[in-house]
């Protein structure tokens, strides 16, 4: 933001800044991951006059709770509960959170913690981000899917008019704290939610990670902290070097273009599936499609699916739909042009992004995912 | 962005990003300033493969078409068209621009052109930076007040439930292009909004702009070219060394405060004024307050009101409402923890900022005010 450079030309000025402003704060972003991160965290809580705890009815019931107990010394001044639920991630509820705030007469000097899974950061970080141009806000994820993916990365936003996350901006917390504690809280839907994109970490970069879950179930895992570790570790890793999703960070959507599809047609069916479901399967078809372009062994390909398919139902599909599904991929926000791109595997731990695909490679992934066969 | 400290403790991973992202875009911000910069600032369009136009229906009628003679190369794939008025800067029509650019299937690759005044630019600057999280937005002035003073410096937003500027955030457009064509289009309220910004240019930091102007009504001044660029240049300066209003920046509020209260005032009674002569008033009362403190010359403090009363009306206010006005200035978001915090002026062309005041001392200036009395 320094130094400016001009020319002079005619009865014009031109003035260039050399460099781009940074926005809404200098102050750099610090993660504290792993078992006891909550109680530490509460030295990052002492400089703040006064803290509000944004969340929704379920993380209040079991979450709350654990939150107070692990730093009592913590003055919380207001609670703001949202509605759960992906379908909840609206701009009403950005405008409820502005509201509250306005009401409590929260200013600059204030923090707002986010303390839930994906839709309360999502959205409270955007409506943070937004308030008085802009408060300090510190991520605490309960959710599986949560700690390793949504808290991470600065993504923040509302769904708008049926389109996911039209509207928000890449804006980085103050501070991500993850603690395995409130994992204790979840469902099994909410596993299996955040595992599919554990799995992934370990394909598309951390092949150790892939090696310590492969053959394993869900239930036969003990050292979730280990595994959180890693996992919150790669999705900084590649944030870190690509914030604004320019090149590497698109090694994120492996499974996902495909995934998304499935993910909106059963949603349009009243019949939504979790996020993990349908990346899972997602997964399962990209893998397929990398070994078609790759060409990495068979064995490679059977122990990526098999490691789905041992901890993911398939979903209940049949070759009727496979247009309707290309049609959902062609809505896809990634797609430029018409054309289908797809991040895929080089190898395990090695992925590559903007690769295009025909719609024909794509029918022939589906058909493989619902034939099960090789 | 680049490099991660980290410390290993016990079963802690913390890591902290040594510096922090760089939000929605690295590239640099250029101004275009003067005559002939509307025809010059084609080559800014030429590598978006779709321009959408935001503005007003006044702007619509009277400098839509001008944009289009001086730039007929240029083509225009869509215009949205919101309301005009101050009190139409609300999040209703930020969503209308968003339902807008989704229908018209905007994508990353295409520019918002900001043409109108402040409202527009704010407004389009906030909606630009949260569709999908964030497209690029070039500024394009059509009044005094937005040439010199809204369209630079990366402040966007809406009001909010009876807040000026609650939800918005600090970002900067692509480029500011400011060509005094625009200017014939104004009526005399739209001048006088301007010039007060002008003014007080001249009297934060800029010496030499103040001795062109002094002594000068507004129909007088010819050379709109040669003020509007050094005006501009003057913001520039500022906001580019304290972008996020941490310091010197401040020095912009001269004024201001007292000047709000007056602007609130009205608008309650539903006198509405424009925020030139309120912030004209606030300057009077405030460059007494300066003198007081500061203790310049009695011809300086003469100079200065003499300039402001050739070309502001005094405002109508009697001492019955000084309770009133200091009330609203507590309400004032700079407050902080009840102490009244100014910008004064140490002489003609230096500001300092964070000046305590006390409400006896706002009180004099006030009646001095009132008064007319030295």
């Amino acid at each position: 933001m320094l130094g400016l450079v001009e020319f002079i030309h005619s009865s014009l000025i031109f003035v260039t800044m050399k460099t781009s402003p940074v926005f809404l704060d200098t102050k750099p972003v610090s993660y504290i991951i792993g078992d006891g991160a909550l109680a530490y965290s509460k030295r990052l809580l002492k400089d703040f006059p006064r803290i509000i705890i944004l969340l929704d009815e379920n993380v209040k019931e079991h979450c709350l709770p654990v939150f107070k107990s692990f730093i009592p010394e913590v003055s919380i001044s207001g609670v703001i509960c949202i509605k759960s639920g992906e379908d909840k991630k609206n701009l009403d509820q950005a405008r409820y959170i502005w509201d509250e705030l306005t009401k409590m007469n929260v200013d600059k000097d204030a923090l707002l913690i986010n303390l839930g899974g994906g839709v309360v950061s999502d959205i409270g970080g955007f409506a943070a981000a937004t308030f008085k141009r802009g408060i300090p806000f510190i991520n605490y994820p309960t959710t599986l899917l949560g700690m390793v993916d949504a808290a991470i990365g600065g993504k923040t936003g509302v769904d708008f008019i049926g389109f996911k996350n039209q509207v928000g901006l890449f804006i980085d917390p103050r501070s991500v704290v993850i603690d395995p504690v409130f994992l204790k809280t979840l469902d099994e839907k909410q596993w299996q939610s955040g595992f599919a994109e554990v799995l992934k970490y370990g394909l598309i970069i951390d092949r150790e990670l892939w090696k310590i879950l492969r053959g394993k179930k869900i239930s036969d895992i003990d050292n979730w902290n280990e595994i959180i570790m890693k996992a919150a570790r790669d999705k900084i890793d590649i944030v870190k070097s690509d914030f604004l999703e320019k090149g590497i960070r698109k090694n994120l959507n492996f499974g996902h273009t495909i995934g998304h599809s499935f993910e909106s047609y059963f949603l349009k069916k009243d019949k939504p599936i979790t996020h993990g479901q349908a990346i899972a399967a997602g997964m399962i078809c990209e893998t397929w499609l990398s070994q078609k372009i790759y060409d990495f062994e068979d064995e490679c390909l059977e122990e990526i699916v098999n490691m789905f398919d041992i901890n993911f139902d398939r979903l209940d599909i049949s070759e009727d739909i496979i247009p309707t599904l290309l049609d959902l991929m062609r809505q896809d926000k990634k797609v430029r042009k018409g054309k289908l791109k797809f991040s895929l595997l080089r190898k395990i731990g090695k992925a590559i992004h903007h690769v295009e695909i025909s719609p024909e490679q794509v029918v022939g992934s589906l058909k493989f995912y619902m034939n099960k066969s090789w």
